[in-house]
C-alpha cells in the first residue's frame, strides 16, 4: 500500500509469556500437548503484521506462524472469502471430492492454484498437510517406477496382488526415496523416513531404510569462496549419482527443499539444482521439489525452485503452509496411476481451504506482493548486512541475497536471541541449530525493516 | 423431528452420469483424476439426506460422502456455526496451534470433540484426516514403547540421536504395529502398513514388515452358528497372542476397527473384542480403536467401541469423518512423549473444522441423533431381514442387528445393485468384494426406511 504511513505498534508490557498466556497455556495442557506454547493469541486484535497476546502484549511477527500466514492476520479480501456462499458451502457439503466433487471445483482449481502453477505442470493432486502432499508424490513416483517396469497396460498378477496385502514383495516392493541431510519434509512415516533435521521429529520411530546425500555446505560470504562452493555441490551431486547407482533398492524419487529451512536455511546455488535435474533425470528418478515453506513468493519469486533457472520443470511440486491449503503439482501424464482410485482418500483436501487459497492468490497477485516481497527483501538484507559488520560476531553467515525477505543468519545462542526480541516486541523463530531465520508475511513492507532492525540492533545490545 | 412429513423427493431422468455430469467430469479430468467420479454435485440444491446432481436427479444418499456427511447437507446449525465470528477468524487465522494457539482453543476442545470423548479418554490431539489420526497414534504407541525400555527420565543417547537420522537402529527402531486381515486404516507410508482390505490400495508402495492376524470371519445368521463363530473368535485371539510373542520385532501397538468397513463390514462379538483388550494389556500393547468410520453415532452408539463392553478402555481411539475433524482421544498421560514437539506439526489439525465439528455435535445431542439411529437402525434392519427372506440368494449374510443403520449385506453382483439403485434414486455404496454398505446420516427417519427398502425391492426385481 503505497503512500500509507505504518505506525510501529509494538508494545510488550509483560514478561513473555505473560501471566494470562501462562495461565491458559497450562489450562491447554490438561486436555492437549501445551508445552511447546510461546503465548496464547488473541486473533481478535491480531491484524496485517502484528500479532496481539492474551496479555494485550503486541508483536511485530516475522515469524508468522511457522512461516504460514502469507497476507497478514485479519486479511479483508480472505475476511470476504470465508464469508462467501462458497465457502459456506465448501465448509457444510464437505464432499468426498473423488466421487462427488461440486460443480464448481474444477474452476476453483482452474481460477485459483492452477493459476499459479509452476510452468511446465499443469495437473494437480490436492491434500491437507504439506506433509501429506510429499507422501502422495512418493507414491506417484513408486506406481510410476513399477508401471515402467511392468510394462505399459501389463496387468498385476495375482503375486502381487496377494503379496501386497502381506506387506511382502513383489507387491510391496522395496524402493526408495533419497532426500539430503538436514532437510525437512514432514512427520508422517513415509515423510518422515525423509527429513533428516532433527532426532526430535525422528526418534523412536521405525523408518525406512532410504538414502540420504549430503547437502552443499556452502561458505560465507558466498563471493569470497566461489571455487569452493562450486567443488562441494559437485561433491554433493556426485554422491547423489553414486547413491542413486548403487543403493540396495532402486531409488525412484528424489526430494528437496529450494531451500533447506527447518534444517539451518542452508543454500545451494542454480547450477547444484541443474546438475540435480540433469542427475535424476538422467537416472529416470523424479525430483520433486518440496515448495511447502517456500512456495507463494517469499523468496522473491512465487517458486523457489524459479530461481534454478531450469530448462526441464521439477517432475512435482509440492505446496502447503502459505498455501493455506496444500498439495502437488505435476505434467506428465504418467503420473496419473494406471488405475482409478489408487492415488485417493475420502476428502482428498479440503475444498473450504481451497477457497482460502485462491483468495490469498488474488491478494498476492492484485497487489504484486512477490514482487514487493523481491523489493522489501533487498532492503532487509542490506541492512542486515551492515549491522553484520558492526556485529560480525553476533550475526554470522547472512543468507537470502536476493532470496525475497527469507533471510537469515547464525548466531552463537538463537534461543536466546530470539526471546530477547520478543520481549522487545519482534515475534521470530529458529531453524537448524545456530540460527535465526526470518519469515515475514508477504505483506511486510520497507516501512517495517527498521523497525525490525532497530530492535535487532539493541537486542544484540544487551 | 418427530411430527414432521418427509417426502420421498429422489426423481432420476437421465442416464447416471448424465450427460451434464459426464462433461465435468471430463473437464475435471484435464486437471485433476476425475476417473472415480459417480456424478458431480449441485451441493446448493442438495438438502438433508438428499443430493442433487448437475443434471437435475436427486437422490436419497445413504453413501453420505463414503460415510462422513452426518447430519445432512445444508444443515441450518452447521450453516450459522459457518457464519460464526470463530470460524471466520479460524479460517483467516488458521494458527501454528502447539504454538500460537488461540484463546478460545482450550473452550472449544472442551465444549466441543472433549464433550463426546470416550469413557476413560479425556485428552486429545488433532489431526485433520483419519489416514493421520491413525498415524499420530501409532507414533505415540512407538514413543511409549522406548521410553518405557529405555527407563523414565533416562536421557536419549548421541548413537540415538546420530542413528535416527541416517534412519537406522537404535535411534529408529524396529517396531511394529498390529492389524487385521480385511482391515483399512489409511493410506499413508505407516497407515497403508497397517490397511489389509485392497489390493489398489496397496500395490506398488513400499510397506513396513509389520503383522496381520485372521479377522474373525462369523458365519450367519449369528444364532445358528454360535459354537462355530466363538472358536472362530478364540482362534483369532491365539493368533493375536502368538504374532506379539513371536513376531521378528516388538509389537507396540495393535489397532483393530470396531466393524471392518472398507474390507467388508466384517463384525465380531463384544467377546472378541474383550479378549483382545485383555491380551493386549497383559503384553503391554497400545490397542487403537479405530472410529474413524464407526465414531460419530452410526452404530446407535456414539462410539463403536461402546457396544465391546469393556471395563478398561482402549488406549487410544481415533476418529474422523462424521466428526468433520480428526484426532485421537487418550487417557494415559505417558502416552503425552517425554519431550515437547515430539508429536508435532505446523498446523495439528484446523480449528476451522473443529468449530464446524462442535455443530455438529450439539446437532447430535440437542436432537438425540444417536438413539435416533439405534431406533431407525431397528425398523431397516428388520425390513431388510424380511426383504432377504424373500430374496435369499440376493441378500446374503445380512449384519448390524443392533447396530443402528450401520448394516450391510452380500450379494453376487454389488457394484450392479448399486448401479441399479442409482438409477433409481439412491445412492448407496459397496465395500469388500461381495458387499452392500448402507451409511445412511444421522437424520435417517423412519419414514425414509421404506423409500429406501421399496427401491431395493424394485431393484432385486429387475
Amino acid at each position: 500500500m503505497p503512500g500509507v504511513i505504518i505506525t510501529d505498534e509494538k508494545s510488550v508490557k509483560t514478561e513473555v509469556p505473560g501471566p494470562v498466556s501462562k495461565a491458559a497455556a497450562a489450562k491447554l495442557g490438561r486436555v492437549f500437548d501445551g508445552r511447546a506454547v510461546h503465548f496464547v493469541v488473541d486473533y481478535a486484535k491480531s491484524h496485517d503484521n502484528y500479532i496481539v497476546d492474551v496479555d494485550g502484549n503486541t508483536y511485530l511477527d516475522v515469524y508468522s506462524q511457522i512461516a504460514s500466514i502469507p497476507v497478514g492476520y485479519n486479511n479483508q479480501t480472505l475476511i470476504e472469502a470465508a464469508k462467501s456462499p462458497e465457502m459456506i458451502s465448501a465448509l457444510v457439503n464437505r464432499p468426498a471430492l473423488g466421487n462427488f466433487p461440486a460443480q464448481d471445483w474444477v474452476a476453483l482449481l482452474s481460477d485459483g492454484l492452477l493459476r499459479v502453477a509452476p510452468k511446465g505442470l499443469d495437473k494437480i493432486f490436492t491434500a491437507q498437510s504439506g506433509s501429506e502432499a510429499n507422501e502422495l508424490a512418493y507414491k506417484a513416483a513408486f506406481m510410476l517406477y513399477q508401471r515402467r517396469k511392468r510394462g505399459e497396460g501389463v496387468e498385476w498378477t495375482q503375486e502381487e496382488i496377494a503379496s501386497c496385502l502381506k506387506n511382502q514383495a513383489p507387491g510391496s516392493p522395496d524402493l526408495s526415496i533419497l532426500s539430503f541431510k538436514n532437510s525437512f519434509h514432514g512427520r508422517g512415516f513415509g515423510s518422515l523416513s525423509t527429513t533428516r533435521s532433527k532426532a526430535v521429529h525422528k526418534l523412536d520411530i521405525p523408518a525406512f531404510k532410504w538414502p540420504q546425500a549430503d547437502f552443499p555446505q556452502l561458505r560465507y560470504p558466498l563471493d569470497q569462496y566461489q571455487a569452493e562452493n562450486n567443488a562441494e555441490e559437485q561433491r554433493c551431486l556426485q554422491q547423489v549419482e553414486t547413491i542413486i547407482t548403487s543403493w540396495h533398492c532402486p531409488v525412484a524419487g528424489c526430494i528437496i527443499e529450494p531451500i533447506q529451512s527447518e534444517g539451518g536455511d542452508n543454500h545451494a546455488s542454480p547450477a547444484f539444482f541443474q546438475g540435480l535435474r540433469e542427475i535424476t533425470k538422467k537416472h529416470g528418478v523424479m525430483l520433486i521439489a518440496d515448495e511447502v515453506q517456500t512456495g507463494f513468493g517469499a523468496t522473491g519469486k512465487f517458486w523457489g525452485h524459479e530461481h534454478w533457472q531450469l530448462s526441464n520443470p521439477p517432475d512435482m511440486v509440492t505446496f502447503s503452509k502459505k498455501a493455506q491449503t496444500a498439495g502437488y503439482y505435476f505434467g506428465n501424464d504418467a503420473l496419473v496411476p494406471d488405475k482409478a482410485y489408487r492415488q485417493f482418500n475420502t476428502w482428498i483436501g479440503d475444498p473450504a481451504r481451497v477457497v482460502l487459497s485462491n483468495a490469498v492468490i488474488s491478494e498476492i497477485l492484485n497487489n504484486n506482493l512477490v514482487e514487493q516481497c523481491a523489493k522489501v527483501g533487498d532492503k532487509l538484507y542490506g541492512a542486515l548486512e551492515q549491522l553484520s559488520s558492526r556485529f560480525p560476531d553476533h550475526i554470522q553467515n547472512l543468507r537470502g541475497k536476493g532470496q525475497g525477505t527469507y533471510i537469515a543468519f547464525d548466531t552463537a545462542d538463537p534461543a536466546a536471541l530470539v526471546g530477547k526480541m520478543r520481549r522487545m516486541g519482534v515475534n521470530i523463530g529458529t531453524c537448524g541449530t545456530k540460527t535465526v531465520r526470518l519469515r515475514p508475511m508477504l505483506i511486510f513492507t520497507e516501512q517495517h525493516v527498521p523497525m525490525f532492525v532497530d530492535t535487532l540492533e539493541k537486542a544484540l545490545q544487551i
